[in-house]
């Protein structure tokens, strides 16, 4: 089974807020086993709705429409779709009703605005879908040919629940047949490049046979994406598995986890099976560490804080870095890093210290030391490594990079301890 | 001028990946006064490709695409595009040429690759637009007729990069009379919703006549949108601004900005103005308001750093917080927070503290205090302020809340110092 997704918005069309419904609902499909062949978008305007709606429905015969439901916007999508299927508008009561006891609920002076009668109107013969998560319910219209088109709102909140709620048992239900799952394995690499890998993995660099093989650099890493068809869940998952290991044989030292796991959960892992404790030292990242550290639930076990040190003042006070060290090699030096990562470690009474210092531009380059030079230093149960790295990006990529960079050396010197 | 835009990709269409080129896109060209009209996604298949462009370019005469250029995709773009122009493909000797220098300073083992032949074939009769920013050139093909289509790459970095050197140079030069510019003002408000916005907008809250406007809520606030169409540029900027000071008239007071402002650049120049240098004491945020600050260029002239106290005893030795204090009323308590701002001061010689203290789940919550209660403290020039909040959404959202809270509340104690 098929399906086309048509999101409707100026706000999309435009450019004004990034398409993130589109992309949830393909893959709530593609795991239940359907299918999206094409995906549209266009603007609030009557005739642009009736017109993508109705080709994506003349080639496919299911649609699902996200948008132009909402309280604040001008509803019309209903009407125009009813349009193509030769409905009238009539006016809910149930709908009606509803809203009140909603708008109740929100101790609103004056009770719901009459402008919202609106949201009460629905195409002849339409099926309600229920909107557990908001107010503007859900519409599902369907022709004597069994042709159907569902719209859910636009708020991705909304969106979700409906989906899960109403939509996919509906779409579920009619889909016959062997369900073609589109099934993915993703491994998560660092600390080398998309060509370097694709080099590496030589004969397997566009995937082993009937797997090919997805290359998604990013910030965190270059994952490596496998992807099967046509098979039941059972046999998709085999394949993917013996792909992933063949890969993993040419490139494991680079893996440091599968689909979407988060380096940081990897390093307080390794942290919490060693029984150690972690602190962080930040200046050009100011927080960023410590931020991607905590942001794993359960991570007050092994991380116990640590210091922003932008100010070199903090740096020599709160880590001791000797004020020679910042004077001879400077605030962006190995030489620092190591100061700091050990201050931390004696200061908070931890085994594990991360420090990062460099520059995230725009300004503070020289020739010695351009934009982007970062040095980071681990120090773990009493040994100090450290690195000095040219990141490359703008300063919010160079600060990301470097809190990843310095999640990663943390994971080499635990992983080799 | 109107375009359509095809985004092309099983990544895309399959949802693994959000589809930021198509937003970037449309932004750009709107703000060139060109229109979009249409955009459609499909799959990494010759057929999809084809069928989806060449509707595209029944209907406009004028499309963009982007993906399935790269040097590990299959390449499958080019020559299903130049199929519906009924056009072979040919080597290209410059290209190739290009490619092996590119390689060159790769210091590759063996130079190019042979595989890498493919990216070096182009559709006859096509015009190369030059890549700087990556490997694959794109393409712009054209009929008799004067449709056209303009191949990108998919990686958001080359494909702003070319968009900005060749292509919108080469549909400007294009777009003949005057050009309609879609032309928008953004007011951004925190500390209000949705739904009290409009309400207190009243008869203004589907916006001025003839500026409708939207409602963009987010963990930074409610962003209100005014859009005008179908004048010139300096029309619409009138109209915007005379709008825009409607709005302000009825909520100017949870305004903080236009546009992109960041409430953390707002804060910083509120400091600056002031001679005030600030340090952060963060719980349950763990660095995430200090990489707020920091994420601002130019920021260490009033940024000094400051303490992520995840364990209660860095709070009492690093800040300086009360045994008692934690043990009477709790690590997440107005009067921890309280205590930490004042620490935070004190310990780091500044006038402003900001203090973070919650539980961001998703365990640790009790019937007293449940996931999402936070608690903040400002410190300003001796005089501390402090509240207890209740944040919705999961622990980042939470977390993502708390620190734009934390900023406004320095935001409302700087104003009004």
């Amino acid at each position: 089974m098929n399906v086309e997704v048509v999101t409707i918005g100026d706000e999309l069309l435009l450019g004004f807020t990034v398409d993130t419904n589109a992309a949830h609902l393909a893959r709530e499909l593609a795991a239940a086993g359907i299918g999206i062949v094409r995906r549209s978008t266009c603007g609030d305007a009557p005739d642009q709705i009736a017109a993508a709606v109705k080709e994506a429905l003349d080639r496919t015969g299911a649609v699902i429409t996200t948008g132009g439901l909402g309280p604040t916007s001008d509803d019309l999508t209903k009407p125009s779709i009813a349009a193509i299927f030769g409905r009238a508008m009539k006016f809910d009561d149930a709908i009606w009703e509803e809203l009140k006891i909603r708008w109740k609920s929100y101790k609103w002076p004056g009770g719901i605005p009459e402008s919202n009668k609106t949201q009460a109107m629905i195409p002849e013969g339409a099926v309600i879908l229920k909107n557990r998560h908001g107010s503007a319910p859900g519409i599902w219209l369907e022709d004597d040919r069994g042709r159907w088109v569902a719209m859910l709102p636009g708020v991705p909140r909304e969106m979700r629940g409906m989906l899960a709620d109403e939509l996919l048992p509906r779409v579920r239900a009619r889909a016959t047949g062997t369900p073609v799952v589109v099934a993915s394995l993703t491994l998560r690499t660092i600390g080398i490049g998309e060509s370097a890998l694709a080099d590496l993995l030589g004969p397997l660099a566009k995937g082993p046979p009937g797997l090919p093989l997805a290359y998604l650099p990013s910030v965190e890493g270059t994952d490596l994406r496998l992807t099967t068809r046509n098979s039941s869940s059972d046999v998709a998952l085999e394949k993917l598995r013996a792909g992933a290991a063949q890969l993993r044989a040419v490139i494991g030292e680079f893996v440091y986890g599968e689909e979407k796991t988060d380096l940081a959960a990897v390093v307080l892992d390794l942290l919490r099976s060693r029984g150690m404790k972690i602190a962080v030292a930040e200046s050009c990242t100011g927080g960023l560490l410590g931020a991607r550290l905590t942001a794993i639930a359960g991570s007050s076990d092994v991380v116990v804080g640590g210091v922003i040190a932008y100010a070199n003042e903090v740096k020599e006070s709160k880590l001791g870095v000797r004020s020679e060290t910042l004077r001879d090699f400077g605030a962006v030096s190995e030489e620092t890093a190591r100061e700091m990562a050990a201050g931390v470690c004696e200061r908070f009474g931890v085994a594990v210290g991360a420090a990062i210092t460099g520059i995230a531009g725009p300004g503070g380059g020289t020739p010695e030391k351009p934009v982007g030079t970062v040095c980071i230093a681990i120090s773990a149960a009493g040994a100090i490594k450290s690195t000095k790295v040219q990141m490359i990006g703008d300063r919010d990529e160079i600060r990301r990079r470097s809190a990843q960079a310095a999640l990663n050396l943390v994971r080499r010197a635990l992983a080799s301890s």
